[in-house]
């Protein structure tokens, strides 16, 4: 395991791909733009849904499952949402292989295997689910159906990067209905507040909550809200969504509820997820050059202690007191793992759980025995400190939840001197050229400047943010009226 | 919401599907084969999943994800293998659609967005986990690998059944690497053990480990282990199945390691799963004719409450009991719901929770709270007592207990009363008619006769029992040689 990597400086991109591979997160497979997720990326994706999932039960949701296929009439029912996947769907066209009569040792498709009507691997799902809603909803007493669901999706992007953009990937969906508008538009801004809630305080990433402009709309959508959070190269990335679909779905698949006054209406809709993309967020709001950086909440080892030794009698002794600090550590809920494995030398360990962004490092020898001490290292500020063994337990403690606070408050600083209010478009050009982030700029309004400014300049508009209070302006390009600031910036 | 099922001696298979409907666990999708898996079959499936997951880190498993798609040839790779699925393949071979040139409104596949190579569906991941693990594995120290994911797979299957049989269902897939033959083989023995004690001792279904004939081998492995439950029609169910694949997919995939002596040689392996058919595993073993029966261990709702009450007034007093309850139980870590909703009848609320196999029913009216006490009812036995408040939640606990050791050992009973030794083919045939279950019986060891046994009775050899003694005999088909019993059976 060569550990050096590419620096940030030196080529960002590049150090985003090694890191993930070295890391061990994750790797290309032999499917075009498929990723496999490794075992310690994987841990750290469960400690997501993990928190997730709980969050989402602790709101009224329920977990169910649908299917995977999606049958090519009911994807296109709902007219924009067909049209903005129908670019990058995978499309099962037959069930079964047969020998090729040319060579025993292959197989083909079978011809006389082709489906009737055509499957849709599900891009997302309101679909098939609005499809199945219709059947479960009569009247008002049906209502809210609040249902979420872990899924693997496929879009056939053309440029995949792990993690970020890749063909299959992992993600929850949420599905719900409601009788009225006001509590489908509620389920929606609560669903983004708790994406909000759990990337700051759960992955210690500061987002800012905002509303999409028309044209950066999930596809069938009336309204979207999304959490945007902002990377350590000055570009933004969309770190969750949460639709307001109003009625389309209900139209387009026919779903109507007797309300209690005796009447018959389409049911109201939200839909709202976030995906393994939050892996690319997370490696890239706290890493640095030596390799990931976990906050402590998804590190699935908190703790490593390394033994420092010569021969075995000494890393006998350490390890007595090893085992009495991970015994100590476990009890109190900290993850610990000891790594006495003998062919590799300390130095090599240290490099690895470097890499691996493991939060704490204990390191014990001889002398450190002696003295009754250990030496304890930060990954996030690669600070050593020598802590006597009776003061540990807390020590870690503390220091964890330090790291955890710290990590989201250095994340924070870099965000906040990354916006820049801007008053005209040269000040955008020159501020997105040379210092990046995002750009707050007032702007008329209109899906037409919003396109010149991308073709000019690559930024989109990010959102429109919620916590600004609105103060009229003139377009930053157009000079034209404009009721509020929004944000730009280039994005993943 | 009609209550009224038919009965199992009316129609077994009838009462199935009722049920899975009724009591809100699956129900057919408009994707041929394909279920939904409705939010409260899903928390049952939610807990499998969980204590699995469990026991399989405990044993220092660890989880990662691997691709949706098997590219073609890598999927014929393995000759059994592909040979085994390639029947019930759902194939991937465009990723885009267009608008249909003669219907704006409709959806075409593109065709000039043909894949240059055709994607298999997953049906198992052997193949695509393989083609990785060559690039994981040098040398014997990259070894053991002992990786489990969860995942869902697509098998066309013709006829489907809800949870039994569908085109996709959810799973677990265990697959291993290991330095040599013992260990690979001591893994595959270690998790069928491991399923064993799952489905015995957590979801109180007694199973028969055993080793599957040659004919009902995994396609690819070299011996497939398995655990076989008895449903209460007398056919048989594979609960679970753990293979050991000897080198065949190292050899199929060119994965060699360097041994610690300096040699070179192909890795072994294992693999292994269980799926949601163990949802029907589950409601055949121990429901009855009013609807689910559920072990507490798998209750999503161990204890529900029902105010029986006329009058606001009532309902309060009822409540305020009703809360402390709910308050003690969840304290003790049981999962409780106090059913206070107004427009359903007491009768209605008691034939649903009966329907949906929720183990302990609470009733609380007017007199009871007079006299301190509470109704309860065990789903199981359908018996009811009153129970003095003070001792309620002591009580519940023990019947908890109780209630899931009585279900094993009524079905353990179940079981051992339909073992059937057998020593020629008439008796065969009629306690396969008249009784059914499990026929232990002498067999030659041929296919052909396994083959003619099946042809003309419907049975197949489940197992060939890990824990019985051999005992030498004469088949019981072909009067040859036999040196053990095997069982058959009827099977789903």
């Amino acid at each position: 395991m060569g550990k050096k990597l590419t620096s940030r400086k030196e080529d960002y991109s590049k150090w985003y791909n090694e890191l993930v591979v070295k890391a061990d997160l994750a790797e290309n497979s032999a499917v075009r733009g498929c990723m496999v997720i490794k075992p310690y990326g994987y841990a750290i994706w469960e400690k997501m849904q993990s928190e997730l999932d709980k969050m989402f039960k602790a709101t009224g949701h329920q977990n169910a499952y649908f299917p995977l296929f999606v049958p090519k009439s009911l994807f296109e029912a709902e007219e924009k949402n067909a049209e903005g996947f129908a670019k990058e769907c995978a499309v099962v066209t037959h069930y079964r292989l047969k020998t090729d009569p040319e060579d025993a040792s292959k197989l083909v498709v079978d011809p006389e295997a082709q489906l009737e009507e055509e499957l849709v691997v599900r891009p997302t799902s309101e679909a098939i689910i609005w499809n199945t809603y219709k059947n479960w909803i009569q009247s008002y007493r049906d209502l809210p159906i609040l249902i979420n669901q872990w899924a693997n999706v496929v879009r056939w992007e053309m440029r995949t990067r792990l993690f970020l953009r890749t063909a299959e990937f992992l993600w929850q969906e949420g599905h719900t209905a409601h009788a009225t508008k006001e509590e489908a538009l509620a389920e929606t801004q609560l669903i983004n507040g708790l994406y909000a809630d759990f990337s700051e305080n759960f992955m210690a990433i500061p987002v800012i909550q905002g509303i999409k402009s028309e044209s950066e709309r999930f596809a069938g959508a009336e309204e979207t809200y999304c959490i945007e959070a902002l990377m350590q190269d000055g570009k933004a990335l969309q770190a969750g969504t949460s639709h307001f679909l109003g009625q389309n779905f209900a139209k387009a698949f026919d779903v109507k509820f007797a309300t209690q006054s005796g009447g018959l209406e389409h049911v109201w809709a939200s839909s709202w997820g976030v995906s393994t993309r939050l892996m690319g967020a997370l490696i890239m709001t706290h890493s640095d050059d030596n390799g990931l950086v976990l906050p402590p909440n998804l590190a699935p080892i908190q703790v490593v202690i390394v033994p420092i030794y010569k021969g075995l009698e000494q890393l006998e002794a350490i390890s007595k007191v090893a085992f009495q600090i991970k015994k100590e550590l476990l009890a109190v809920g900290i993850s610990v793992k000891f790594d006495d494995r003998d062919k590799f030398k300390p130095g090599y360990k240290f490099n690895d759980y470097e890499l691996k962004g493991v939060p704490l490092r204990i390191a014990i020898g001889p002398r450190d025995l002696e003295n009754n001490v250990v030496e304890l290292a930060r990954r996030d500020t690669l600070e050593k400190k020598s802590i006597p063994l009776t003061a540990l337990t807390d020590h870690i403690k503390t220091t964890l939840d330090t790291i955890q606070k710290d990590l989201f408050n250095k994340a924070l600083g870099y965000r906040e001197e990354h916006i820049t209010e801007v008053d005209n478009f040269e000040d955008f050009k020159s501020v997105l050229a040379d210092k990046g982030g995002f750009i707050s700029a007032h702007w008329d309004g209109t899906a037409e400047t919003e396109e010149t400014i991308k073709k000019k300049t690559k930024a989109t508009i990010r959102c429109i943010p919620l916590n600004e209070v609105p103060s009229k302006g003139k377009c930053v390009y157009s000079g034209k009226p404009s009721s509020q600031r929004v944000l730009f910036a280039k994005a993943y």
